[in-house]
């Protein structure tokens, strides 16, 4: 069985093909520009190969309800040309397959909960804490869409006492992610993340942060387990400061599992977008299939 | 058919047999002693019909964990007699019928979203704001319970910038319900709410802290609709202020419905608990008889 997978970014897409266990066999980055320079060079490659099934996890925000006229459409992005494109029209009229819609994010936590590090839960939280900040919760197997997908990057934060960054969402200022992405640890200190890995007051702020915003999501979701990636992540001494402050921020109100088992790392680091899509397309081309 | 439900209260047990289907036909209040003078006066009032399921919504923490060994108990309440009781296991010693468990606000949530102001949508939020505050979030029919049950009421909020209030939380000072609970208002401003009606100042403060809280519960769940009920939100004054911050405070990022459908009171007023028991009971006893 051969799949076809696409991760969208901001500055490339990744196309891969595999099999249905996530298995990536092949694949090509190529530069985001606009629909009609990418999205011919993302079917030339497809075109190679014989696939049952194509799965996406597109940049957002996009539509993902079933029922709406614009499902499979990327929305209202700050990517202009990308504004209102039809993504799933798009493949299906080159390939005639099932295709799997979801987020990017969405797609890398369910690989971390399939085949990653929450492999054997029942519930998880993934948070990319990048150049912007996203979550995805999957529970039994699947993801949480409701009315839309989530956008968890944009919480609410109580400020750090001793920060008076002024925050760089254009949206809400100083919401997590105007506070605490990338671009955010960027722009208060003057250098990127892995510039400042010996300044203890950056991770501390950072930490707190993040502490914070996991405490919100564990009370509103409850998962088993939380899954953190993204560039910020990979700064491994944050791990432990994140524990820390989760645990004097809960007070011992509920019961978590042993923090150690309960926050962890990625597992399968750059690739989880990309085997995300291979799964969920051999998800859909399963449900696709079914003989009721 | 007749089924039985079942509500704790901190002052008051409510107990009723109904049809499955929702309707109430008799119920009786008991007082909430201890579990040795509660019980029995539940089992007493039960025996008296031939019902075929029985569903308790329960103040918690309790155990929803269907894995565990303490599934079915009311566990670290401050309720001091009734810690660690087995309220499933005291039942099923009484009465050999399937029991459906959850808690008081799953219940009611569970009942809003299938006959209530939720009735119709696939996914709801219903936030219950009096003497204390907690959420529960149902989609397609299924009430969220990962590792277990939801404690939105301990949100971590940011202040009013005209709060000097402590916030009465005995685990984390000023959460959401040390700040906006019923409890709260009144040692804020040292008399109970609904003698507080003609005070702008209070619910606007108040307004603040839930239309916040609604935020970041939107960004987190993406519900499709959003019930307010419990003693604080039957001022109805307040529902306008809470859209219009809510609004304010999502600056236009995602889109959600409109503010008047979105956030709206309870449909079903104080029966919504027992109806929910009613409504739960009814499904564990479908799915126990299912035949595979």
């Amino acid at each position: 069985m051969l799949i076809g997978s696409i991760e969208t970014g901001g500055t490339k897409f990744v196309v891969a093909v595999g099999s249905g266990n996530g298995e990536v066999k092949q694949k090509l980055t190529i530069p985001t520009t606009t629909p009609e320079e990418t999205m011919p060079l993302v079917h030339q490659f497809f075109r190679q190969f014989n696939l049952e099934a194509i799965g996406v996890g597109s940049f957002g925000p996009i539509d993902v309800n079933q029922q709406s006229p614009l499902y499979g459409y990327i929305t209202s992005t700050p990517k202009l040309p990308w504004q209102n494109f039809n993504f799933v029209g798009a493949l299906k009229e080159k390939h005639e397959v099932p295709i799997a819609w979801t987020t990017d994010v969405n797609a890398a936590g369910f690989a971390e909960y399939k085949l990653g590090n929450a492999k054997g839960t029942e519930s998880c939280l993934y948070l990319t804490i990048g150049t912007g900040i996203g979550g995805s919760f999957i529970q039994n197997g699947e993801i949480l869409n409701a009315y839309s997908h989530p956008e968890m990057g944009h919480l609410l934060v109580r400020r750090h006492l001793d920060d008076d960054f002024e925050g760089l969402c254009p949206n809400h200022n100083d919401c997590l992610e105007g506070m605490a992405s990338g671009l955010a640890v960027e722009k208060r200190w003057g250098k990127k993340g892995f510039k400042l890995i010996d300044n203890e007051k950056v991770w501390e702020i950072e930490a707190f942060y993040i502490a914070q915003a996991l405490i919100n999501y564990t009370l509103t979701l409850r998962p088993e387990r939380i899954v953190l990636g993204g560039g910020i992540m990979k700064q491994k001494q944050i791990f432990s400061l994140v524990r820390g402050q989760f645990k004097e921020l809960l007070g011992n109100y509920i019961e978590v599992p042993n923090l150690e088992q309960y926050i962890q790392p990625v597992g399968l680091h750059n690739e989880a977008g990309i085997i995300g899509g291979l799964l969920l397309a051999e998800r859909e081309l399963m449900k696709s299939t079914v003989i009721y």
